[in-house]
C-alpha cells in the first residue's frame, strides 16, 4: 500500500555467497521513497565511505532545508555519498504515472558502480523490451525514455556541507498509551524489539490508530475555494481515506479559518477541512467536486501543507454541529453524521473505502464486521494500525478476520452470538472482495443467501484478485488482461446478483458510488434495514484496472452509464426490483478501451481480442436482461 | 446400510461402571438379523448359562435347520437359553416396514430379567408415544401394537435339541487372493487381528470386491416369467444393485435355464438371470416392469433362493453377446454393455446407484471416479468392498474420494493428470450428493461450472443429507420436515440447475430415470460428448422420504409427470434448452403427500403446514419458469 515500507537486502558478489542473515553492513543504500527518510532509520547499517540513492523531490541545493538529523549525522560520520534523483517527476514526464522502479534501477547502477553502467543500461533496455512489449508500444518507448532521463538527472549532494537543525522529525507528539508503548516502534521498523509483556493478552487493538501514523505521502493538497462551494457533501463522501471533513458551527473561534455561510441554516458557518498528513492526493474530491466552478482544487503539498496542518489542528478544535435539517438520505445532510472509519493505509484513489467509510457513517455504533482476508483486511486491520474508530461515547465497529474461505460462516457466527448479547441492536456486516464473495468464500456466501438471518453482506468488486497481485477471480468480465488469464478472460463475469435474485430469499443490490451516491445510500438503509440475508454488490475501480486514479469516482460513473454496471435494488418480499440507472450501451467501447485491462487485449497478437470485447459488451447487455427474466419468473 | 453390522456393548448395574473395556462375557446376546449368523461370531464371549434373542423368520421348530454348527456347539457348551422372534412378520403386520426396533427391543426386556418387564413396557410405551406423536397417530399406534404382539410371539429353543451339521456355513469358498487374505476376516470382525504387512502399500483395492460379499439379505426375490417378458431391459437399468443381469446367447447349454427367443436377433436366445445372494429383494425391478402382464414377479426367497443359486453359477458360464443390432441409446440395446458396477452395499431400493451403473455401462472402461463424501462413498467405497468392475482387459473406472468439501476440486486435479497420461481418453466423472454439491463443496463446484474443463459432474440429488441421518440440506424442498428443519424447511429449494444454466458455459440436465430411461441415457452421452463442463442433476429417492423403497422407480415418474421434477437438458453452445417432461400440476399434492416428508407436516400443529406446502408447489411451477426466461435471456 501506498507509503509502506518493503526492506529488500542484496548482497552481489563474483563468488558464492553463504551469508544467511541481513546485510550488517551496506555499501550502497537506496531509498525510493523520501517520506521514509522521516519515518525508518535507513541508514542504520551503513558502511564507512557508503553511497546513498534517494528519491526526492528536492534539489541537493534544497535538500538540507528537510534531510532530518540523524541522517545528516551518520552521513558525515561514515564519510558518505549521497545522490539525490526526482523520480516521481520524470515518472510524470514519461506517462509513468506513480511507477518509478524503472527509474530507480537505472539510477542505481548509475552511482553504485556495481557494474559497468553501459552494460547495466543495455540490460534495463533488454528487460523494459521483453517485459513492457503485451502492455503496448507506449508504455515500452516511455520506460525507456525514463532510463534515459534518469541517467542525466542525478545529482551528487555535499555532505560535509548538510547541516543539524536540532529537531528530531522522527518523534511524533502523540498522547496515547498504545502508541508510545507500541506502535512508535513498530513504525519505526523496530516492532521485534518488543517484549511478548507489551502486547494486549485477548489481542485486540484500540480503535483508531491509523491516524497515528500521519503518513503524509500527498503530493498534491486539495485547496477548498468556500465561495464556489455548494456544500452538497458529495467529495466527503468519495473520499477514499475519510481526509476530508465538514464542520458546521455557529461560532466561528478563529479569523485564521475560512468559512462559508452554511445554506439552509440561518446563522451556522459551513468549513471543509483537509487533514494534510492523512490526505494522499489522489484528486479524486477535486474530481468528485459538482460545483459550478469547483470548489476544490488540487494544489503542490509543498504550498499548503504547513499551512492546513495549522488549520487541521484547530478545527478539531470545534465542535461540530450533527443535528441538521437536512435529510441523511443524501450527502448533504449524511456529511454531517459520525463516521467510524479513516485515514486507512489503502492505495491513494481506492475504489472501496468510500464504502466502508459510508457503512460506518449509517450504522458504525452498533456494527460487528466480519472481514473476509483482501485489500480490506489490510488496509482494515494491519497491526498495529486500525482505521476504525470509535465516537465520544466510546462506541464504534468491532472488526476481526477470520479466514479467507470462511468469512460468511464467521460472520454467521457473529450474528448467531450477538442473539445472546444484551444490546438486541447489533448491525452484523460481512465483508470482502470478489476473490472472497465469487471465488473462495463463495459457498459460505451462498449458503447465507439461502439463509433466514439477517445479516448484511458488501463485496467490494474490483473484478480482480487487487491485493495478491491482480489474479482472474470469477467477477473478472471477458476479456480483461489480468494474471492467470493472459490472453484475456475466456468466460463471462459471474452474475453473482442476478444468482442472488434467484434465491428470492435475500435484499440484493448493485452499487456504485461514483455514479449515483443517493442510490448507494438507499441501499445501504435498506439492506439494513431488510429482515433477513441482504447482499450489496459496490463497484470499486482499482489501481489493477489500468485507469488515472484520481479519476475512480468519474469511472464509477461511466461505468454506469454505459452499461457496464447497472444499478439496482431489489426486495423480494414484494418480488420488487427496481433499475436505477439508464444504460446507454453506445457508450460501452469507449468505457472499457479507457482502461488498460481491456485496452491492452487490442495491442496485444490475440487473435480473438475484437472477439472476446464484442463478447463482453454482450454479456452486459444480457446480463440486465437475466436479472429482469429472473425477476419476472417470480410474479403471480 | 442394509445387512451391515452395529455392535453394540451394553453394562447394566445398580453400581457406577468403570469397565473400560467391551463386554468380554455377556449375560444376554441379541442378534437383531438373521444373515448375521451366517456371517459372524455373534456368541463369542457369551457367559456361562447366557441367554440368547435371535430375530428369526424360522420358528423355534424350524430353527435347528439352519443354525450353524458354531452355533449349536456354543449355546450346548454355555448352557444356553435362546429364543427366537421374528420381528419382520410382526413389523409388517403392523405396517412398520423394515423397523424392528421397538419390538427387539421389547422382546430384549421379556426374555432378559434386566427389569421388571411390566415396568419396561410402559416405559417403551412412553417412549413410543413422546418419539413418534410428531410422525402422526398412526406411526404411534403401529408401534404399540408391534409392541403388545412381540410380548406373546416369543418362543424359546429347546437347546439341547439342535443338531450339528458337520457342515461350516461361514467358510465361503472364494479362489480370491484379497478375499483370502484379508476381506474374509474384515467380514467376520476380525479386521483388527491383521497386520499392517497385509495391506497393499499404495492403499489401492482390488475392483470387483462387493461381489464377495454375498450378503444374501432378500426376503423376496424377483421370478422371471420368460414368456411374459418384452426383453426391454428397463429391469437391467433401475436395479440398484446390479443384481439382475441378461443373458444374449446363440447356444443354450442347459435345459435347466429358461430362455426366450431373443426379439429382433433370428437364432439368438434371452435369459434374465437374477443374483439371489446379490439381491436385496427391494422390488424395484418388477415394478418397473413394463410388460403387459409382469415378467418379474416377487417370491418368497425361500421358495426358490437355492434354485436361482445355482442357475446363477451355470449363467455365468455363458459368455453373453455384447454386439446387438439394437441402439445403446435405449436400453433395450444398452442392457447387453458390460456394467462396471454392481453388488455395492446401498440400501435396498436405493435410488442413487443405477446412475452410477449408467455411467459405468456407457464409460466404465475409459473413467476417473473423483467421489465426494456421502452415500456413494460408502457404499462406493467401504474398505475392503469395491463395488466397481473391470472387465476382460482389465479395465474399469479408478475411483478416489477425497474430502467432502474439495471433490470438485479433487477432480479437476485428476483431469489436469490425465493430460499427462499416455492415454488422452480419460472421462472424469465428479460424483457427490447434494451435501455435497448444493452445500459444503458447492464452492469448487461452482467453479468449475464457470471454467473451460471438459468434466462431468453427477449430482444425486437425495434433497437431504442421506448418509449422516436425514439432516436439510439447501436442496431440500420447503416444507418438508427433515433434521434442522423439523417445522418443515421455511426456504425453498437451492435452484441448482437454474444457477448452473446462468453460467451460459456448461452443459445441464436434470433427470430422473424412473420417469424416462431414455431421456436420461441421452443426457450422459451428452454430457460427456460436451467438450466443457457439464452438471447432471439425477432425482433420487430415499429411504429418508418416507416412501416405499420398492417403488423409487414409480415414485421418480410420479415427481416428473406432476412437475416436481422437471426433465430437461441445456446445451450453452446453442443455448438450447430441451424441456423433456410435461408437468400436469394437478398431480402435485397427490405427490407431495405420498411421502412422509411432506404428509407429516399436515399431522403436526405446525400453523403453517398448508402455506409450505402450497408454496413448495409454487416454488415447482416457479423454478421452471425461472430456468426457462434465463435461458430466453440469452436469445440474440
Amino acid at each position: 500500500k501506498s507509503g509502506s515500507l518493503t526492506k529488500s537486502h542484496l548482497r552481489i558478489s563474483d563468488n558464492p555467497i553463504k551469508s544467511e542473515y541481513l546485510v550488517q553492513n551496506a555499501d550502497f543504500v537506496m531509498i525510493s521513497n523520501f517520506s521514509f527518510v522521516h519515518k525508518y532509520d535507513c541508514l542504520d547499517g551503513l558502511s564507512q565511505n557508503g553511497i546513498v540513492l534517494l528519491n526526492s523531490i528536492f534539489t541537493s541545493d534544497e535538500i538540507d532545508k528537510v534531510l532530518p538529523d540523524n541522517y545528516v549525522k551518520i552521513l558525515k560520520e561514515k564519510n558518505a555519498k549521497l545522490f539525490v534523483v526526482d523520480a516521481q517527476k520524470i515518472a510524470k514526464e514519461c506517462s509513468l504515472g506513480s511507477k518509478v522502479n524503472i527509474i530507480m534501477q537505472t539510477a542505481m547502477f548509475k552511482v553504485s558502480n556495481i557494474i559497468d553502467f553501459d552494460t547495466a543500461k543495455q540490460n534495463i533496455q533488454k528487460y523494459i523490451e521483453k517485459t513492457f512489449s503485451t502492455k503496448g508500444k507506449d508504455v515500452v518507448s516511455n520506460n525507456l525514455k525514463a532510463c534515459s532521463m534518469t541517467e542525466n538527472s542525478i545529482q551528487e549532494v555535499d555532505v560535509q556541507k548538510l547541516t543539524l537543525k536540532n529537531k528530531d522529525v522522527m518523534k511524533k507528539n502523540i498522547n496515547d498509551v498504545f502508541y508510545n508503548k507500541i506502535m512508535s516502534s513498530i513504525e519505526k521498523m523496530h516492532g521485534d524489539s518488543l517484549p511478548v509483556s507489551a502486547f494486549d493478552k485477548s489481542g485486540i487493538v484500540p480503535q483508531g490508530t491509523a491516524e497515528f501514523e500521519k503518513r503524509g505521502i500527498a503530493e498534491n493538497l486539495p485547496k477548498w475555494l468556500p465561495a464556489k462551494c455548494i456544500q452538497c457533501g458529495n467529495c466527503v463522501m468519495a473520499c477514499p481515506h475519510n481526509a476530508i471533513r465538514p464542520i458546521l458551527t455557529k461560532a466561528k473561534t478563529d479569523d485564521e479559518l475560512e468559512f462559508a455561510k452554511a445554506f439552509g441554516m440561518d446563522g451556522y458557518f459551513y468549513r471543509l477541512q483537509i487533514s494534510p498528513e492523512d490526505c494522499t492526493g489522489c484528486g479524486v474530491c477535486a474530481q468528485t467536486c459538482i460545483a459550478k466552478e469547483k470548489s476544490l482544487v488540487m494544489t503542490p503539498a509543498c504550498e499548503v501543507f504547513e499551512d492546513e496542518k495549522k488549520k487541521y489542528e484547530k478545527s478539531k478544535q470545534i465542535k461540530s454541529e450533527k443535528q441538521t435539517p437536512f435529510s441523511t438520505d443524501m450527502p448533504k445532510g449524511l456529511q454531517f453524521k459520525n463516521c467510524y472509519f479513516g485515514f486507512s493505509g489503502a492505495c491513494a484513489g481506492c475504489g472501496e473505502t468510500p464504502y466502508i467509510r459510508l457503512a460506518t457513517t449509517l450504522f458504525g455504533d452498533k456494527m460487528l464486521i466480519a472481514n473476509a482476508t483482501g485489500c480490506s483486511s489490510i488496509y482494515g486491520g494491519s497491526y498495529p494500525s486500525c482505521p476504525y474508530l470509535k465516537d465520544e461515547n466510546g462506541r464504534g465497529p468491532a472488526w476481526a478476520n477470520s479466514l479467507f474461505e470462511d468469512n460468511a460462516e464467521f460472520g454467521l457466527g457473529l450474528k448467531l452470538g450477538s442473539q445472546y448479547s444484551s444490546e438486541k441492536e447489533k448491525s452484523v456486516w460481512i465483508i470482502g472482495g470478489d476473490g472472497w464473495a465469487y471465488d473462495i468464500g463463495y459457498g459460505g456466501l451462498d449458503h447465507i443467501l439461502n439463509s433466514k438471518q439477517n445479516v448484511n453482506i458488501l463485496v467490494l468488486d474490483t473484478e480482480v484478485y487487487s491485493n495478491t497481485g491482480g489474479q482472474a477471480s470469477k467477477s473478472t468480465p471477458r476479456g480483461a488482461m489480468v494474471k492467470f488469464a493472459n490472453s484475456g478472460k475466456q468466460t463471462k463475469k459471474k452474475d453473482l446478483v442476478a444468482l442472488a435474485i434467484a434465491n428470492k430469499n435475500c435484499y440484493v443490490a448493485q452499487v456504485s458510488l461514483g455514479a449515483n451516491q443517493n442510490q448507494c445510500i438507499k441501499a445501504f438503509k435498506e439492506a439494513e434495514a431488510f429482515d433477513g440475508p441482504s447482499l450489496i454488490v459496490a463497484y470499486c475501480p482499482c489501481t489493477n484496472h489500468g485507469i488515472d486514479m484520481s479519476k475512480t469516482s468519474a469511472e464509477m460513473k461511466k461505468a454506469v452509464e454505459c452499461g457496464y454496471w447497472t444499478l439496482l435494488r431489489y426486495n423480494p418480499q414484494q418480488n420488487l426490483l427496481s433499475i436505477d440507472s439508464t444504460s446507454d450501451f453506445e457508450k460501452y467501447d469507449d468505457y472499457i478501451l479507457g482502461e488498460t485491462r481491456f485496452a491492452a487485449l487490442k495491442t496485444t497478437k490475440n487473435q480473438n481480442a475484437k472477439h472476446l470485447l464484442e463478447e463482453n459488451k454482450k454479456d452486459a447487455i444480457e446480463r440486465l436482461k437475466l436479472i429482469k427474466n429472473i425477476v419476472s419468473s417470480f410474479d403471480e
